[in-house]
């Protein structure tokens, strides 16, 4: 390598640098990357994807004077690089490491903390705002990916940002896949500009091209000049009239890799008053042969070889069935014994266990793109109209559909079924991933049944459940990775509660997936002389007020999801309410937002582990006695 | 008047009417909507403006068959006329009456219940994707307005309709101002078809002004004569050339009032084979001289004399002040002495109290459209860059934000500042208007102060105690209408709840506006000789631990909100979990979803009265003897 990236100034280094000296940067950029997420694994395609760009932005913009947001923000590794965090990367994405995802309490440099898609351009547009009221002279540059512009919230943006003319320079990193396939309007849209018009290439300066509408270098100063340029350009051809008809100025398509093009753009739009978007074409895994070929599969990587690009094989997952896999394999299943299922997915076909049920049934398959509200939305229309829709989303993204599922699922009481998938703790992905408030905000809605399968065999029968026995709306929670198949050999859910055991001195009702550790809890527990009863709470919602005449000193609850509006807190209250008289302790997600680790790590962080309730059971009789 | 609306069936009449009876139709149901809307109260204007409209939908579409989808929905009256339901007018938006909104309960003509904006092109989608699976013919219609074209759910709709090419008629209903006034990118774009186009009037047939275009009665085939087509309309015009991007075919403007002209549109656009948009220009309040002149006070108005439009004074709220309007001017004197505080809004300025803030610093208010998600989002920038962003937000349509509150206000930590208006039952406007959720959802968010204050008095010391001594997010929660101004004489708001009075029988917590409620049932209780403490929960989040430490037999506690997640279940918890010895009776919205009605109705039926406290406390007591 020329640079030693973890040691040298690398922002003083692109500023100065010429074209030779940046491309070579790149490539020991490139290098770093492959080498470094090979081990701890991570976001590598769409970083790869993104080297030249991010060098060619920290060229012409000035951070932190000039703010760059990242949209989704998994693909800010090169700017982490670039940023003075390149010696961090052996803990990228561990316990106490390194994120994957922009985080201000990191650097300076990350102006705002993403994780969910599609909010770089309505935070720009509070910074923008906020700049200008200040008097402040400052660039705001939002960074936005080809699949995060399928969200509503863009749109909203965009209506903000074009009306009011807000000075934001938007690059549109177009890699024509988002995590997978790109689906919608806009993504038609898009295609036609990459396909349609040809690049801005080495022969043909920005300036140039844009020459033939008078607006670059000054502003629009009225109206007329305005519509003028517009039907120009439109006249000439096509290239942006959406963004153009909204009020954004348009340049492109530009070609990722040219680093000299990028920064002639970059210069093109801050010469622009009013709000600009360059489009940037880059793929996915570029510089990786493996990644470019498998741009999916490395989207999100474990440890890999990088000379074959196969996988290391962790200790335990790989033989493993996931609950995702569980939830799309039995869908399909029933979906060929009864034609009124549909499967909806909002972006996330392939992750959520949709695979083959896609290949297979795929008329009745919909990917409505990174748009979670009309995910549900959608599925309730189709429910009006006498189909069972189905939508696995991720537990942290259906937060976005949260007023649909009570305004258009639960008033109008309809027969949609949620798989709710990455509940619970999950690991790297940090504080916005983690799908820890669903039983609390999905509980307290009327009319919604919500189902915690403890192993993947209890899901399949929900999920039967759920479409056979069922004519109202109903939440499968389940969470990341292993289903543990069938491992725990309860007794068919029909659904009820499942009792195992009681316990003259301790009932532990493990809500879904903690059953394991309640199970090993109580085995620990009756080790040490206590009468230890364990219930499979995988009925959350409604309460079953029968859990609640029993007859134990102490009841302990365990959850994964923040103790508030939770199981424990209605269970208290019923207990309370109906005079019954026993300790209780719950345990689960406490009221802060957890960082990122293994799972193991954040359990015992959050005081969820085994040994914890073994504790708080021993203390408690140690209390009383 | 020459129909008998309340007997006759009129969609049958339409069927076979010409064009100077179905003239008179219209000025017979718009002189019975003045006459009924003037006695009951409801959404006058925009009712009045779509009067032709909706009888020319009827003659076209052959209801319950074609599926006709009302966005937002308070715009049915004219539809609930013509599908038999006049004869319900005079219990109009009463307790157990006619809802404002439309309800499948009520008619099968009431093909989706709606209530929160933009959700009608979604919804169209899951109808129109049903009806190709089952091989059905039929149309589907979504009548949407300018504003509601400002949500994102729109674009994540028109995404999914436009690449499908999902048969779907969409009305798109302009009277240019949607409540207030229009805003945004789109806004502009529609004002721009409306005055740079000709309407298509009398002289010009819809079809032959679509003529120039090859698309009507045949379906487009391939992808060549639909570029071609596109190429020649834009050169042609601009005319709705973002929705022709978004693969949907526009047709207009076309006159509202123009009947003939209206049922030529709606018959040229289902000759196209894919996706549609008549653009149909309306004026909120037609036909009334008052409504005309007042549209924005005449959207949802009280009873009032038809002769000078004056509002009929009602017993008390005239005179009051309400907590919309406490908001709204303490905000405005906060800001005057602090240039850091922007005021918010998502279309709801006036509605909010902001009306005062925005006449006086219209450069630090922002009005972003319905878009409650952009709205948090934009606060969420702006917090990050140095403002203090304060947006009062209706509690019900607050949930469109709910991802947006954890990711970017509460992750990050920011001082975003929330009015969470019309909390609690707000009336006649019903299910989907109540705002009995928001203590459950922002209470389990880690970071976020939840406050609720019992009168005028207390929000104005609240939001001064959230702008100057807090520096992380806060939602003060207060009830729609009057604020009974400062009649409680609490003590000073230091950021904490305020003990009454102690009580040796029964202490009751009163979260927020229901603080009345309680000091009437203790003084009820008093007087049958029990010993009863009153404590004003205007903190409800973080829970304050010492609340449980009292040392009584009963605790009740009572709120504005669905008791699962709410102040009750957490007092229960922690009194449970810190061994305190206390019976508990909570008081709230139980779990399911509540009707219509006054608030007086509604309290009775969810025993959230004084009497059904005193009911409860003494048989409690009366079980325990």
């Amino acid at each position: 390598m020329k640079y030693d990236l973890e040691h040298e100034d690398l922002i003083s280094i692109i500023k100065s640098a010429d074209e030779n000296e940046l491309e070579e940067l790149c490539s020991d950029i490139r290098e770093f990357l492959i080498q470094k997420v090979s081990k701890t694994g991570g976001h590598l395609a769409s970083n790869l994807g993104v080297v030249e760009l991010t060098v060619a932005m920290h060229k012409v913009y000035n951070s932190p004077v000039d703010k760059i947001i990242y949209d989704v923000g998994h693909q800010t590794y090169v700017h982490k690089i670039l940023t003075g965090r390149a010696d961090q990367f052996d803990k990228l994405r561990k316990f106490k490491g390194l994120s994957g995802f922009p985080k201000a309490y990191e650097s300076v440099h990350d102006a705002y903390d993403t994780g969910h898609s599609s909010t770089s351009l309505g935070a720009a547009a509070g910074y923008a705002v906020a700049r200008n009221l200040k008097g402040e002279e400052s660039e705001v540059v939002a960074l936005i990916g080809d699949g995060a512009m399928t969200g509503g919230l863009v749109y909203e943006a965009l209506n903000n940002i074009g009306s009011n003319r807000l000075k934001i320079r938007i690059i549109l990193n177009d890699n024509g896949m988002s995590i997978a396939h790109n689906v919608g309007a806009m993504s038609k849209h898009l295609q036609r500009l990459r396909s349609s018009s040809n690049y801005i290439n080495a022969k043909k300066s920005v300036r140039s091209s844009l020459n033939r509408v008078p607006l670059i270098g000054k502003p629009i100063s009225n109206g007329i000049s305005r519509t003028k340029s517009r039907i120009k350009l439109s006249v000439l051809d096509q290239r942006g009239i959406l963004f153009e008809e909204l009020g954004i100025k348009y340049i492109g398509p530009i070609d990722g890799y040219d680093i000299p093009k990028l920064i002639e753009a970059f210069n093109a739009a801050n010469a622009v008053e009013g709000p600009t978007i360059v489009h940037v074409i880059t793929t996915k895994g570029k510089g990786y042969s493996w990644s470019e070929k498998f741009p999916r599969k490395f989207h999100g990587v474990g440890p890999f070889s990088i000379d074959d690009g196969n996988l290391l094989s962790s200790n335990n997952s790989s033989s493993e069935v996931s609950f995702s896999e569980v939830f799309g394999n039995k869908l399909l299943e029933l979906a060929k014994e009864d034609d009124r299922i549909v499967a909806i997915t909002a972006a996330m076909g392939t992750a959520t266990g949709l695979g083959p049920f896609c290949d297979e049934l795929p008329n009745r398959f919909f990917d409505v793109g990174i748009a979670e509200q009309h995910a549900v939305l959608f599925a309730a229309g189709l429910a009006k109209a006498g189909m069972i829709p189905v939508a696995p989303i991720y537990s942290s993204f259906l937060q976005r559909a949260y007023d649909q599922i009570i305004e258009d699922v639960c008033i109008q009481n309809q027969h949609v079924i949620f798989g709710v998938d990455r509940a619970g703790l999950v690991g790297a992905d940090g504080e916005t991933h983690h799908g820890v408030f669903d039983l609390s905000y999905l509980s307290s809605i009327p009319n919604m049944t919500v189902f915690a399968p403890a192993d993947g065999a209890q899901l399949e029968e929900m999920l039967e459940y759920a479409v056979k026995n069922m004519k109202s709306p109903v939440a499968i929670r389940y969470p990341r990775g292993s289903s543990k198949f069938d491992h725990l050999k309860l007794k068919a859910f029909t659904g009820n509660n499942i009792k195992l055991s009681d316990g003259a001195d301790i009932t532990i009702f493990a809500v879904g997936n903690m059953l394991d550790t309640a199970l090993e809890a109580a085995q620990e527990l009756m080790s040490k002389g206590y009468d230890v009863g364990v219930t499979n709470v995988c009925v959350v919602s409604p309460f079953e007020e029968d859990l609640t005449k029993i007859d134990t000193n102490l009841v302990i609850t365990i959850e994964d999801n923040i103790v508030r509006g939770g199981f424990g807190e209605i269970f208290a209250t019923r207990a309370t309410e109906t005079g019954n008289d026993y300790g209780l302790i719950t345990f689960g997600v406490p009221d802060k937002f957890i960082e990122q680790g293994s799972i193991e790590q954040l359990r015992i962080e959050c005081r969820m582990t085994a040994n914890d309730i073994v504790k708080g059971a021993t203390e408690y009789f140690e209390r009383k006695a």
